[in-house]
Order: C-alpha cells, then sequence, then structure tokens
C-alpha cells in the first residue's frame, strides 16, 4: 500500500503515559506499554492529546522520549506531539525528537490564542520548520478543534505544502466531522499528503478513500482489532469488523476517555497506579469503575497479554 | 479604600513584551516599560493574555522578572501570571514569582482540555497551593473563558476559599460579562476575595460595588486617564471619566488587541521595532496601522512621557 515502508502508515495510538501514585511518570510501565503496543505493530504517537501531554513539563517529555530510545523502541515507529504554545518550545521538542530519529511528529497548533489568523498560523509552523532546519524533519498537523479550539484550514494546508512539499507530510483529523476527512482525502492525500482517522471509527472509509490509517486513543485498548482491520480492510469481513470495533470504543466514550482506559488497563493488569491521572484530568470513580467493566464483559473485551505491561 | 497599603488594588496591566526583530524578548525596553508603568501607579500584571505569556519559554519568563528585580522594580507591586497546562510549570513559575516577593500571582486555569470537571479544577489549584507551600502565596483566579475556554464557576470559588480562605486573595473577570462579576462582588468579595474587573470598561461599576480595581490590557497605553478614574471615582466627574476610557479603548479594540497596543507604542516612540509579536500573532498591516493612528487622533490620545520608553 505503501512504497516506503518507513513512512508512518497504518495504526498509531497516543501512548498513555503512566504516573506513580504521586504523579510522577513511571519509565518502566511507560516503556513496556510502549514495547507492547510495537509488538502488536501499533505505531507510537506520544505525547498525544489522550498522553496527557500538554499536562508535562519540557523535561519530562525529553526523559520519556530518551528512556524509549535507550530501551531500544524502533524510532521509526515514534510521532512525538511537539505543538505547544510558545515557539521555543515547540522548537526544542521537535529538534529533539528528530535527532532522535523519529518517523514524524504531530504538531498541535498554538492553541491558547481564539481566532488567530491563517496567516499567524503560517508563520508559527513555518518558524518550527526554519528554526529547526532538518531535512529529516516531517510534520504531521494536528486538527482537534473540539480540544485546541484552533481549526487547521485547509488554505493553511495548501499554503504550507506548496511551501515545505516534503517536511509537510500529513494530518490527524480529530475533528469528528467525516466530511472534512473526505474533503482532504480527495485535495490532498493524492499528493503524498497522508490523512490520519482521528479514531478508527472512521478507518475503513479513511482506507477506502485512499487514506493513511488512524492515530487513535483507543488503541492503547484493543489495538489487535484495530490493527486485523487495517490488514485485511478489503476482504469481505471488513464491515462486520468495523461494526465490531465501533462497539468497543462506544463503552469507553461513554466515560471520560483517558481515565476510561486507564482504569480498564489498571484493572486488567492488577495495578491500580495504572488508573492515575494528573489534574485537571480526575480518574474513574468506583462506581464508574464498576460501570466499565460490566460494559466491557458486554463486548468480551480483553487486553492480550497484560502481564508483560507491569 | 483598602487597609492594607500593600495588598493589590487599583489599577493593573498585564504588561507588553517588547521583542527584538529576531522575536527574542527585549530587556532594555521591557525594564523600561515596567518603570514608566509603575511611575503611573499601574500595577504590573506581567505575563498576562495580552503579554504573549504563553508565547514565552518557562526560561524567558524567569529571566524576564529577574530583569526586573534587578532593576529594583518594586516586586509587591508585581503579579505574574502563573498559570500553565502542566502542574510542574504552574508551580515552578509560581514558586519564582514568590520568592521574588511578587505581590500576587495571576493563575489561568490548565487551558488545554475543555469540559474538565469542577472537581479536577481544584485538584489543579490545591496541588500548586500545597507544592508550593508558601504562607506568603496569594492567588488571582484569571476567569477569561472566551480564551482559556475553560471558565472558573463561583462553586469552584466558594471551595477553594474554604479550603485556602487567606492564599485564594481574589479574581480577574475577563469574561466580558458583567453579571459574573456583579454576582461575584456580591458573593465574595465581602469575604476580602478581591474581585478586579477585567477592563477598564467596568472600572467605575466595579468600584461603585465595592471592587478592588481593575486588570486591563489598555493600561498599557491609556495608564493616566485610567489610574485617574479610579483616584476619582467617588466625585460628579467620574461618568463622563468612565466615557472617555471607554472611547479611547474602542479604538483598540477594533484592531487585533495586542498587536495595536504595540502599534501604537511604536509609533509614539519612533521604535518600529515595538510592533514585533509572536506568532501566531501578527504585526498590524501598514493599512491597519494608519486606520489606528487616524482613530487615535480622533480620541486625542498621547503617550506621556513616551521618551522615557525607548
Amino acid at each position: 500500500m505503501q512504497t516506503n515502508p518507513l513512512k508512518p502508515h497504518g495504526i498509531y495510538s497516543p501512548v498513555l503515559t503512566p504516573f506513580n501514585a504521586d504523579r510522577s511518570p513511571d519509565f518502566d510501565r511507560y516503556v513496556k506499554h510502549c514495547r507492547w503496543l510495537i509488538d502488536q505493530d501499533v505505531g507510537l504517537a506520544i505525547f498525544g492529546t489522550n498522553s496527557e501531554a500538554t499536562s508535562l513539563s519540557l523535561g519530562e517529555r525529553h526523559k520519556l522520549l530518551d528512556a524509549l530510545i535507550e530501551a531500544k523502541i524502533p524510532p521509526h515507529k515514534m510521532m512525538p506531539g511537539t505543538g505547544a504554545c510558545a515557539l521555543p518550545d515547540v522548537i526544542d521538542l521537535t529538534r529533539h525528537a528528530v535527532q532522535s530519529g523519529c518517523g514524524g511528529v504531530l504538531m498541535l497548533p498554538p492553541f491558547y490564542y481564539k481566532g488567530v489568523s491563517e496567516e499567524g498560523l503560517y508563520r508559527y509552523y513555518s518558524a518550527v520548520i526554519d528554526a529547526v532546519a532538518d531535512e529529516r524533519l516531517r510534520i504531521y498537523l494536528y486538527h482537534i478543534p473540539p480540544v485546541s479550539g484552533v481549526p487547521i484550514p485547509h488554505t493553511l494546508i495548501a499554503r504550507l505544502l506548496s511551501a515545505y512539499p516534503v517536511t509537510i507530510a500529513g494530518i490527524k483529523d480529530s475533528s469528528g466531522d467525516w466530511s472534512n476527512t473526505q474533503a482532504m482525502l480527495e485535495k490532498f492525500q493524492p499528493q503524498g499528503f497522508d490523512v490520519f482517522a482521528g479514531s478508527e471509527n472512521f478507518l475503513l472509509r479513511n482506507l477506502r478513500l485512499g487514506g493513511a490509517g488512524c492515530i487513535t486513543a483507543t488503541g492503547n485498548v484493543n489495538p489487535g482489532a484495530i490493527v486485523q482491520l487495517y490488514k485485511t480492510w478489503r476482504e469481505g469481513t471488513a464491515d462486520e469488523s468495523q461494526a465490531k470495533l465501533d462497539a468497543t470504543r462506544a463503552v469507553f466514550a461513554k466515560f471520560p476517555m483517558i481515565p476510561a482506559m486507564k482504569a480498564a488497563i489498571a484493572w486488567k493488569t492488577g495495578r491500580s497506579d495504572w488508573g492515575t491521572v494528573r489534574p485537571p484530568l480526575v480518574e474513574l470513580t468506583t462506581e464508574q469503575s464498576k460501570e466499565l467493566h460490566e460494559a466491557l464483559a458486554g463486548v468480551n473485551f480483553e487486553l492480550p497479554n497484560a502481564s508483560s505491561l507491569v
């Protein structure tokens, strides 16, 4: 499907960041979780929204990436989030990712000011590219207006692609608006700009229109089935497989997603500290956990090889 | 009006951050601008929204505050913004402010995730207070939902005030919704929780209901007249003075506010680099600058003692 096997494609997951009870990152469980994902053919979109990346300091992000590199996790399968409000931070994080050999970076727009101009967003991305000044850099734009409050319009993509046709490599569309994904698949995918769906709900539709795959939170808890659909989407079972993915995701989506995924891993591994989140997020209540377990049992939820996670 | 003269009250301004042509902070002009504000009885809400604080790295913020301290600008007149998405950053910035002797800190809620729970916001603020663990800490909450996307509900204020009655010192209300300011003046100001209006448009109304003053962007460009109303609000001229303040502010509000204020200072000081902003903000165009000059002339705009700014 892809001519270059090293080019990011397929299923990526914004890697959950495990914390100790004191809310410091647990490097050991982090490495194990990443290895577990890689073993199931899931790429590592570390430092995404579902990684609580904006709740981590720059220093913590550096150390977490370094820990993966030291553990020999293959960097070309990593796509760290490096977008931030302050350009010096974005440049620092992006440079670190490129110098570590990461296959790409997933870049939020600056998300504090709202209603900023397209010219301002263009200057932000071009300032990063010019400052990092490394031909290995591959940027995947991150369109997630329900959270960031700052959309990435198609006119901005066209302008960036025209100025930096190699560096601007693709997008994750987490708008939840399929018509937006579809329009980008039609307009930009033929130019080699890889469109990733923002969840597996849109995986089959995305692949049928030539998309690159999806980058999805629930890759953290349901990797096997999602990857399976990616590998078999041309077969007759595809629609049925998609329906099963949707049913599992719907369970997690009934709860605050990040605490629910962490609670599911805590449950299946027996490690309660897997449930820990950083404020402003809040762990599931006992009552919510119970509801989650019952609902997950209803979709025959399993975490394969869970013992390797702790 | 206030029993403790060192307690923040009156007029504060989110201090504009001057950049060099390469967008690095200009420490010299920064110190001069702060001294100019202090000389006009305007307190220094450094690192606010209009300071482009979220566009600065932590290291830059440290150096800028240190430059003011070294220049003998009185720290009790400073109220640095220290809110951020990542708790380690908030704790670092807040500790630095307290240890520098700042009169208070203005604290944004974590602003990446939207729709977070009140419990999560409570945990954020209490985690900072517990980690900084300094009885000198005075927190002013920062309610600016049009930008942050994360409101501070009254039930949260009540809970924080109950747990930390001395540390939780007040709020800046930048909602633009007078009914919200009024409700807080009635509910919380009698408990010694100081309510600052988010712009001088609400200054007179705020003072008449017992408020502490205002923290306003246009304090950067119209300090004299705003302070004058604060000092004379009980006199018969107050309504007329308020109308004049509103007219001047309306000129700036017709343009992107931060670039417009910087352009006005660039114009009056003859230093074009005062106009520089960081992406995602964009400088005014030549056409916009011309319109701004004409509109400012219409309200007899002057920058007193502008030569001391460069």
